[in-house]
């Protein structure tokens, strides 16, 4: 029987979610489990495992027509060994054995990536990238990766920290970081960054404003909340939305001006403020792109949502 | 007879430089012709061929052993179908059809790119870069150009301005560049720029100095002046090095972390200042990289000179 299927895996902090796609990456069959993170995580490869026996045997899928899995994990990767280590919402703090523990459980190959290179795979493929070769992807999370498409193929760089967009430095004598540097991307544009630009400005600010109230009134406020209210016309959350926009802009400026992709991608959740954040975005990025990459190089919202995952993870399969 | 030689041509807006290379990329002759940019430069592609022709019968090379040419070229480049337009030192104002032209007169295929990209190719193959996959490239001349080399090939983009590093922006609202864009890093890291920064901050100086006595009596500073007199420990030229040095440390670093390389190479005229430029680019790269970039990228200095065209410019011939 021609092999015809691939299976992708995104395997997350809260879910795994699984699917099984057409080689041309259509999704036939979706479904997610809980991540078992007790036990040092002990438990998550062999849920994996189960779990996509479990729906082939339902599913009654010959396992001949699988081509194999693809899977896409947060910590560092070593995708030749298969190996994982320091991916800490998964409590896998020592290195962990993936591939072969995966390939042993269920008689198909692995490949791994990193969970952004991953979901980069998948809008590029699939998304906004619409297959071609030269794809520039940015996740704003709670923290701010990437994963870049160039050739066709991920840049993982010599020691796979190619990509690491969440730590290019926007801003000299900046913030400090979690990985020790100061002014790093990830400090200005993830959930937590803006957040705290929320928190700077808002000690600055004399005029009206809810955010402003909320966060003298000690209220939780996510980034979010900051995007509707900038929405809705709030001043200093306007402001903050702007310089959001302006540290992305002249990010996504900097990659594009080195990469030239076609497009560049943004996505995760901050992304959810949609073409308001990206409209934004754009007026900055027009300002620092080079001439000929404005002209050919586009800003783009991510379109697969919590699919780019699974889908990407399934491409890893298929080369 | 089996096919083992390739050749390498660096066309530039003074010389043209020619090789006979190896396989392996080991030069077996080299010889230059000066660049006739008269009548249009309408002579420069019957030179390359007459040039071509001549030294293989005098070298009575057999013409079945050449695999092919590769020229580095300015401008810009269409690689499919070998055509140059806007290379203005040539006098190159309209499109040019290359390829065609030297294939006919030649009887060899030829594949063309442009001259910072070849260069790149050169270093990363045979200098520098040590043949390793990752190698990023950044030339400072009279601009700034750069190669990018990620997964062994060559960054072009979706529309060739890929590796435009001259056109990163290093400082938001900074000098005015050619392209129309502000603080370019071509604006200070380039021969000129360096010259410029001088004058500017030579306004602001007041303590004694050699290099704004000569400012100030409109003496020619070159950025090779500005480099001997910051070695000589002139107070004004220190602070204009230390200024080329951040911008470019800077630049370097966020290249390094967006393609995290084996090595990030530096050549052209500029780094002709040596250990002495590089070590000091390398103290602000270390201040602005990631981590795992910090430990797995290295801040190099260009190998090959003036070699680096030809040789890059023959592996293009051998793809």
């Amino acid at each position: 029987m021609a092999k015809d299927k691939l299976i992708g895996v995104d395997l997350g902090g809260t879910t795994i979610k699984f699917a099984i796609l057409t080689k041309a990456g259509e999704i036939q069959q979706k479904w997610s489990i809980k991540t078992n993170v007790l036990n040092d995580g002990a438990n998550i490869v062999p849920d994996i495992v189960e779990s996509i026996n479990h729906r082939l045997d339902m599913y009654q899928l010959d396992r001949d027509r699988i081509i194999g899995i693809g899977m896409g994990t947060p910590g560092t990767v070593n995708r030749e060994l298969g190996t994982v280590t320091g991916a800490y919402n998964l409590n896998w703090t020592k290195e962990q054995q993936v591939k072969t523990a995966i390939e042993a459980g269920t008689g198909f190959n692995l490949t791994i990536d990193n969970d952004a290179n991953a979901a980069a795979l998948g809008e590029a493929w699939r998304g906004a990238g619409n297959n071609d070769a030269e794809v520039s992807f940015i996740t704003l999370g709670t923290g701010v990766g990437g994963g870049l498409v160039a050739n066709g193929k991920l840049i993982h760089g010599t020691a796979g920290a190619g990509g690491e967009v969440g730590h290019m430095v926007v801003e000299p004598n900046g913030y400090l970081c979690t990985c020790g540097n100061r002014g790093c991307l990830e400090q200005y544009a993830s959930a937590t960054g803006v957040v705290r630009l929320a928190q700077d400005q808002a000690e600055e600010y004399v005029g009206v404003s809810t955010l402003k109230k909320m966060i003298d009134d000690g209220d939780e406020v996510t980034s979010k909340i900051v995007f509707d209210l900038a929405k809705q016309g709030d001043f200093l959350a306007n402001q903050v939305v702007n310089k959001v926009a302006y540290y992305l802009g002249y990010a996504t400026a900097t990659i594009s001006n080195i990469l030239n992709p076609s497009a560049i991608v943004i996505g995760g959740g901050v992304a959810a403020a949609g073409e308001y954040l990206r409209s934004r975005v754009e007026q900055h990025w027009t300002t620092y792109a080079f001439p000929t990459v404005r002209a050919s190089t586009r800003v783009k919202l991510a379109e697969l949502g919590n699919d780019a995952g699974v889908i990407g993870a399934a491409s890893l399969a298929n080369q």
